[in-house]
């Protein structure tokens, strides 16, 4: 059997290496004779792969010594209610920039919590295609914090940079743009991201957030929401979800293997390049919505002119093992999704089809 | 090597057949080409994963059609609050029947959301080492319902009955004695419990609820914490833990070819006899503080009367492979946890080591 390339937006391919390496231990870790899966959480093996993981997402990353990291559960929807439960600290309310589908949702949630949530910025008049100037934000200097989401994974719209908030602390949901590229945390309050993209599997979360924000979680929040009894608890308040702690501790060494942030980014800049090129050389067979500037490197959303051809072009791909890049509902059309694991020969093997289909159907 | 013990209070050991096949599957889950972690949730392959572990769990369970089976996240300690920002309904408040740890926690928790929290009953007189007679128990007609805890994992008490609360629903934390004996569903309002025990690996948490509980969610719950919200998108709200899902489907798979829970509860009930049997026939070399009516099946603690041998008996146990028998922080001595998949052997080398260990140091 060819090689199967596997497109998903999440839970999303994950490099093969790290899979051999889980398959190789499953039911003997290092000679313990046990599982992951079967670990205590207490226990001497399992703290040690707790640790480990995080102290080279930190390496990794370069994450300063005044901010916690946190393996949680719950997905990044559930920090769209976390994050307000802990950061309003009785503030007047939340600016958010609104640039889709997710920047939505979060906002929606928040308002459960905050009295006053603020659009600072929108993309919403030219259909979310591009991230608003930072020029024209309006920015409440009282704001308890500004959202923003990194990588609208819906969408296909990436924030070329990081936005400048002043004294408001910045919270920014980086699920599928995790790891994709080096990035300065000390200009961040709280960053926090699904695993299920670039990271691992479905089920853990990571929050890396400033020390100083903790501490003042709102009345009525349940315990396991309270950022600061997690980071005093090291993750383990109750029960963490071990073996995806594990999984992604694997992808963190993988990353180190690929040579880091800067050697992953250079590589998710060619394999985006040559997608997006694909596109606009199609001579209008395919189109992406989204301008030039703003394109993700991580989520390619086109469309073909002619929509009768969707179901064949998905069938055909299928047949050629060019898994899951139908669109997401919401949109239509197709989504390419090229995580960090997704290898250049993946995209090679796609944009030859798309290629390919567009001669024999144009 | 000659195989190991993991008597860990969970994670806890699985099935080996479950292990060998998540690891032959690793990499390509019935000739999808795909490892199950990377399969999006919304796919044929996934969805067709969640269903089948449903379908096999109101099997083996008999879940009637008026209760639905939620798929989570987050462990018990996130149901402590979950269940009272949902099931509350603006009642008076929550009874609860206090037979140690993990019940005092949850209590502690219910005050958060529950102006009043009742002890209807507690075995906290003679140090949580039997369950209250039911006839004594101070039920309010008018409570929310009844919380109990079926086995405490630290004290190793369990419940030798379902409770009759009569029009209050019952609420149990089942997580340690999960599928470990067959139970009538339809006497309960809700049953929950983390997968780390009997089920899966951490990270999942399975919730059975009546439909008539649902919908009356107090204002400020997260959306991730309704469960109507869960319930109506089949558990599939934001991304599910996909992996623990599935690999808790193939434990459903392994638990029907063992007979299901009738069988099940048989051989529980042989190897927890034999320990306490080993224990009780030493002499008072060991001793088992709980009495024997409620003495659980699935954790068993005991101590040694001579305290300074505890650290060569953890030592010499480790040497055998009987990995993880040291007691909880909060109790000492120590604690066998034999969950549905330690085998008969297992239990059998422990005993043997007992007796040596009694022979050589008593």
């Amino acid at each position: 059997m060819s090689p199967v390339f596997n497109f998903s937006a999440g839970p999303a391919v994950l490099p093969r290496e790290v899979l051999l390496e889980v398959q190789k231990e499953m039911l003997d870790w290092h000679g313990s004779g046990m599982s992951v899966m079967e670990m205590s959480h207490r226990g001497r093996e399992f703290m040690h792969i707790a640790a480990e993981a995080e102290e080279d997402l930190r390496a990794i990353m370069g994450i300063p010594k005044n901010y916690k990291v946190l393996f949680l559960q719950g997905g990044a929807t559930t920090q769209f209610a976390m994050v307000p439960m802990n950061l309003l600290r009785g503030r007047g309310g939340i600016d958010f920039v609104d640039t889709g589908h997710w920047s939505k949702l979060a906002m929606k949630e928040a308002r459960k919590f905050a009295d006053t949530v603020r659009v600072a910025a929108s993309s919403e008049d030219r259909g979310y295609t591009y991230v608003p100037a930072e020029a024209n934000w309006q920015i409440d200097p009282k704001a308890a914090y500004l959202h923003y989401t990194s990588n609208e994974t819906l969408g296909g719209v990436e924030f070329p940079f990081v936005p400048n908030t002043g004294e408001v602390p910045l919270v920014c949901d980086m699920s599928s743009n995790f790891l994709s590229r080096p990035v300065d945390v000390s200009r961040f309050g709280l960053i926090y991201g699904g695993a299920q993209k670039n990271i691992g599997p479905a089920g853990l979360t990571i929050v890396i957030v400033r020390e100083d924000l903790l501490g003042q979680v709102a009345p009525g929040t349940p315990t396991m929401f309270d950022y600061k009894i997690q980071a005093e608890g090291d993750s383990m308040y109750n029960t963490p979800p071990t073996f995806a702690i594990y999984v992604a501790g694997l992808v963190f060494k993988w990353v180190q293997r690929q040579g880091g942030l800067k050697a992953i980014e250079q590589r998710n800049i060619e394999k985006a390049a040559m997608l997006y090129e694909s596109v606009d050389t199609s001579n209008g067979f395919y189109t992406c919505p989204v301008e030039k500037p703003f394109r993700s490197r991580m989520n390619v959303p086109f469309k073909l002119a002619d929509e009768n051809l969707d179901e064949s072009f998905i069938k055909e791909a299928s047949a050629r093992n060019l898994l899951q890049i139908k669109g997401h509902r919401v949109t239509g059309g197709m989504r390419a999704s090229i995580y960090n694991a997704m290898p250049l020969e993946g995209v090679k093997a796609l944009t030859g089809f798309m290629q390919d289909f567009a001669k024999h159907h144009g």
